[in-house]
């Protein structure tokens, strides 16, 4: 089962800035080799479920082992079995339609 | 790693009324054995990491088994490392303060 | 155009525990005089679009005004045109599939 | 208020494909003159607080419009009054870390 999901981690009690720990997270995605795209409130990912999931785990993870005593994730996940459909391919056809206009 | 979770379901594909779908996730989420409390939008899910994601899994598979042939979810996920909370204690903690009020 | 949310308010920089915060948007809630229902991972709110989302700012400028510098709050939105629906309608539909099975 | 949001509208009732109704939501942000940014699995907008929250609401009754009995749309906020951040600086800053490594 093929899943993109939408991933936006957020450590508690580490003070204002959590950029450190979105730094961390953003290295396990990549070291994961599953696809990804980083925007200003989350990192879109993409590939198998299980796959997907422990990356997603490894987030929570990394995050406590550097300190954080709480973490609060929101994760939105899409998965379709009517075709095959990646991430950059959902952007493209919402473009396609406004460029018809 | 405990963690409490929000998950909400949404089938796409099977017209304007969804619950057949989100009933068979609930009988998912009861045969699983985990604490759980539905609401108005989503259920609350609490207990082990691997044990909790394997009923969102399981709740994409079954959708998808029912003939939807898209779903878009959205999850919450709260882990903590400095102390044992369980779903009840954060309503509680909540609900005392507003009775001290 | 009629709404129910689903509301989750988590401030930053404020230490571990949240209660204090999340008691105060209960209070905003409240006064508000709308329908809601509390949970685990947030609180479910219903009325009229343009009531319920003037709750969800004041939650944030209360938020603020006890010292938050940050705050990164999850929502849901539900609408519907077809027919009228509320939070317990929707509690209800699933629990009578539940119960016939 | 400035706020930064992630927007996923997802309508319910209009068969698999929802890529028309978000071509029309992206159409009333553009609109809107607000800054904003697609990704895979929603849209990045930041602005005043009710000029962001006005898109939201057009946003659910153009596609109401356009037919769809009913909608059920996930959103983050984000403010802060520690300093002025926006969507761009949010990515850099993270980025900066990483290439710190």
């Amino acid at each position: 089962m093929h899943v993109i999901i939408d991933l936006c981690v957020v450590p508690l009690g580490v003070g204002v800035s959590v950029s450190a720990e979105i730094a961390a997270c953003q290295r396990e995605i990549q070291a994961s080799g599953l696809e990804y795209r980083m925007h200003a409130y989350g990192t879109n990912i993409e590939g198998p479920w299980d796959e997907v999931m422990a990356v997603v785990k490894r987030c929570h993870e990394v995050v406590h082992e550097m300190g954080a005593p709480r973490i609060t994730t929101t994760l939105k996940l899409g998965t379709r079995t009517d075709r095959d459909q990646r991430m950059d391919d959902k952007v493209a056809s919402v473009e396609t339609l406004l460029g018809e206009q």
